[in-house]
């Protein structure tokens, strides 16, 4: 089963996309499977990080905003605006695809983990991705 | 099919766990296949590196514990201690799930390749993953 | 269904392998399911990354190169050359293994995505994948 859900973004920033995941989980009714999530873009991508505490969400966007800055001048690809080509880069080095085990029917993570896209856009936009439930 | 595991991590190293993955491709007795694993954690993560000179693992730590430094003032988020933030973000440049595809019956590995439990707080403790064997 | 193919790369770059996941899908006529594709080695590894303008392509390589330097004096694995070692941590840091959804019998790219095998190596070789395909 592939089912696409869709994200709308409000600029740099983690969203959170777990309770989405669930909803397909709990739709397929598969009680051990494998949810595996997509994102169609290539200047945002997927990670699973702590739900917690937001300050970790908020250090890792500083941290790798600093690691991968703007207005690099050994950047040659400029025309899509100087955030463009630091998303490609982020998302390189981040995922653009994730797998969780399906168990007891539902998404298998641990009790601190979160799914989240991250979009590395200043501009926030509609993300698309699809999810694919396997046995 | 998914099995839970549990790895006794001794502080920031990569624990190798290919024979544990191994045991539970064995046990499905799967000829071909995926085998899936996710860590269920947010400060330890995935990687699939070389198995054969100890040294390639060594330097790849030290150059991640450089490029991701403890008491960087960046960092908000101190409470959990200075080994913490850094792992949030070392988990997040690597993996916290993988897939191999299984061939006559086995991981299909190359032949240099073992798969590594990444930990990276200082403290060892017992992480746990969970393995999905699909068809 | 695992298949395995391989590429000859040509030295640092990202080589497109998105034609032959495609053959490899339609040859296997699921509608919807799961292709999955792992590299067998540890100093090159898998993106998906933009396929319109080669120049992000080009700009990701450069940045990375920068990252991850040659000649590091922090490197003591030196045996098989200076490019080996930033091969393993390029590697680590992106991806080994990645999974796309099948959807209407195709790949469930995005369409400005494309999928790449990223040679770390100065020295191209060949390059061996096996591919996955799941329901």
């Amino acid at each position: 089963m592939v089912r696409k859900i869709s994200v709308q973004t409000r600029g740099q920033a983690l969203h959170e996309i777990t309770s989405d995941l669930a909803e397909v989980v709990a739709d397929a009714g598969v009680e051990e499977g494998l949810c595996t999530v997509m994102i169609q873009h290539t200047s945002a991508s997927l990670t699973i990080q702590e739900n917690a505490d937001p300050s970790a969400r908020c250090d890792l966007e500083n941290w790798l905003n600093r690691l991968v800055a703007e207005n690099d001048p050994l950047y040659t690809h400029t025309a899509e605006g100087p955030d463009d080509m630091p998303s490609h880069i982020k998302a390189a080095l981040t995922s653009t695809t994730l797998s969780i085990p399906i168990a007891s029917g539902r998404l298998g993570l641990g009790r601190w983990q979160g799914v989240y896209v991250w979009e590395h856009r200043r501009r926030g936009s509609r993300r698309s991705l699809l999810v694919h439930i396997g046995q």
